[in-house]
């Protein structure tokens, strides 16, 4: 790793003296100093929501730095598969990569905390734990040992609990469920008697059509239309427990950050917290009005019945409470994360669910 | 005000050559080019929240620019007084203003909505309402007339509905109450039989202590808790209905703005978007924080009745409809803001509140 990535900054170095964005705004930027970056990311290029939030941030950092810091974003597949960013950041293979910390709970477990657990925190709080509440210096801590820095650059608001062609009435329908459901969700599926599967993307809406699952999540409405899965279901159930306000990330190479001066250093790190932003509010504008055409092709809208949220609740403690023995780190990101929810959730339910549910 | 801005761009000009910045980050900027400005706000100098989100602002625009435009804040009265603000930016006295929209309702009806409403949008559908769902736009149109350039750069979230003397146990408990809430929540209580006061922060406490008012909204747990409102009455009710998740807005002199290079241009643009999710972040962690104390305190959390939110929402209906006759632009924001509205809550409903009122 350490050598590929010598070998990666003697190759391409930091400035290249071909840069096409010279001189596009002389006042700010010292033509002599131009650099050039790509960012790996996990989404096809453009993918909606996801995708489009990789190039707003890629914009905002050759925006802000005014040409003299420039962003080029790869579409997953294009340098590498959408599961390869983190190796290839880490390598210095490219300075920079956009995806989810979940995917990479085979490096580290504890990475699952700083993106999404079931019955975890919302957009809000995961943004309040990890500016205000030390979130964000721990996720630096457990990425560090792989010579990455992490920043919060992204979130989809609560998910969907998903697509479904069985009735859920009760816990007992969760039994023999076969459902496409990775990651932690999945572990809470098979320990309430389901069959968790892993599909790719590109599996699912057949998978769903032959009966090969019986359920799927995805994201939300909005990346939902886009695959169609209404055309392969029955039902559509909410909320996502599973996933309730997942970060994206912006990954950095950090012996390339290192070289930076403090200016681009900072441009990176407020271009990060500006997208994070902005791809939850796309995302709401877009999930209402793929919510609105759900509607009139009259998908029928289900709610998870409380008895069994209470029950994936319990097992979902569990499940977090084993990540926790994973090892010394693993417990440090757990105790912050849990204790952080439990002191912020009743602010939340007095101030934004005391309000949305008070005309209910 | 043409003459004052243009007297006042030739007194102080944009750069400044005796800049004590000069020369920090050398490698990005050209020394020639330092420009520096100032912010005036509508809060004490570091007030909590408030005041800390205008610094915090002040120091990204200082950080991205590597010292190229420093902006210098002033606490309310340092310059010009709370509510001055719009009409100094306005004018070009300061080139930059921190503050709330709500407070030029005077000057433009219209800018209400771009603050906060009784029974409007919670800071996510805000967000998404300004920079996805046409917004901003409507609120640089509004601003034009001023020469202003307004953005959102920060939100309290959800509001409490306020400290009381009087239990409400239903809408009959509103006639003749006393209670200090300005701007358009007041025009809500009065047309429900109440009397609102406009006091200043100052005056708040004694008034609620000694009777002259019998109940007073102020922001949330954070805020409240350094007025030491519990001290002074029996009830602390939610939700705030007449604020559920107030923008702040940087204003920003036009014709300053025009003088500065794109980059410039686009540094305080994205550091505004990163100081609104920054603002609420904090607000929710401080939040939480004085609710567990108030807790400690044996403070009396009681939650408004539906019925009487019932009541409030409905004359809420009839104060915003008002609104919209005032003039064209009225009518044009108030048709986007209630549309938006109308269109982002069923998915907020089934996301945000679908997901956190489902264990309840």
């Amino acid at each position: 790793m350490k050598n590929n990535r010598r070998k990666f900054f003697k190759t391409i170095g930091l400035a290249t003296a071909t840069s096409i964005i010279g001189g596009l705004y002389p006042r700010q930027v010292s033509a002599s100093k131009k650099v050039k970056w790509k960012m790996v990311t996990s989404w096809p290029k453009n993918f909606p929501g996801l995708g489009a939030g990789a190039e707003t941030l890629a914009n905002y950092i050759n925006q802000l730095s005014g040409g003299s810091l420039t962003v080029k974003v790869f579409g997953a597949g294009e340098l590498v598969p959408p599961l390869g960013v983190f190796d290839y950041v880490s390598s210095g293979g490219a300075q920079m990569g956009h995806s989810g910390a979940y995917y990479w709970k085979g490096k580290t477990e504890a990475a699952q905390f700083f993106s999404s657990v079931p019955f975890g925190m919302t957009a809000q709080e995961m943004n309040s734990w990890l500016y205000y509440g030390g979130g964000l210096k721990l996720w630096e801590e457990v990425y560090k040992y792989f010579d990455l820095i992490p920043r919060p650059a992204g979130n989809t608001g609560v998910q969907m609990g998903g697509w479904f062609n069985k009735e859920i009435n009760s816990t007992d329908d969760l039994n023999g469920l076969k459902m496409r459901i990775p990651g932690l969700g999945g572990e809470v599926l098979a320990r309430a008697g389901g069959t968790p599967f892993t599909l790719a993307g590109s599996e699912i809406f057949t998978s769903l059509q032959t009966g090969v699952i019986d359920a799927t999540e995805w994201v939300g409405p909005y990346n939902d239309r886009a695959f169609g899965l209404h055309k392969a279901a029955q039902y559509y159930y909410y909320p996502g427990w599973h996933e309730p306000g997942p970060t994206l990330e912006c990954i950095i190479n950090r012996q390339a950050y290192n070289k930076l001066s403090k200016q681009l250093q900072k441009i990176i790190d407020i271009a990060c917290k500006a997208a994070n932003i902005d791809m939850l509010s796309d995302y709401m504008a877009k999930n209402y009005q793929a919510l609105e055409y759900f509607e009139k092709e009259k998908v029928s809208m289900r709610q998870f019945p409380r008895e069994v949220l209470v029950k994936l609740n319990k097992i979902s403690d569990e499940v977090l409470l084993d990540l926790s023995y994973e090892n010394k780190i693993s417990k440090k990101v757990y105790d912050s994360y849990t204790n952080f929810l439990k002191r912020v959730r009743p602010w939340t339910l007095i101030s934004e669910d005391g309000y949305l549910s008070s005309l209910k």
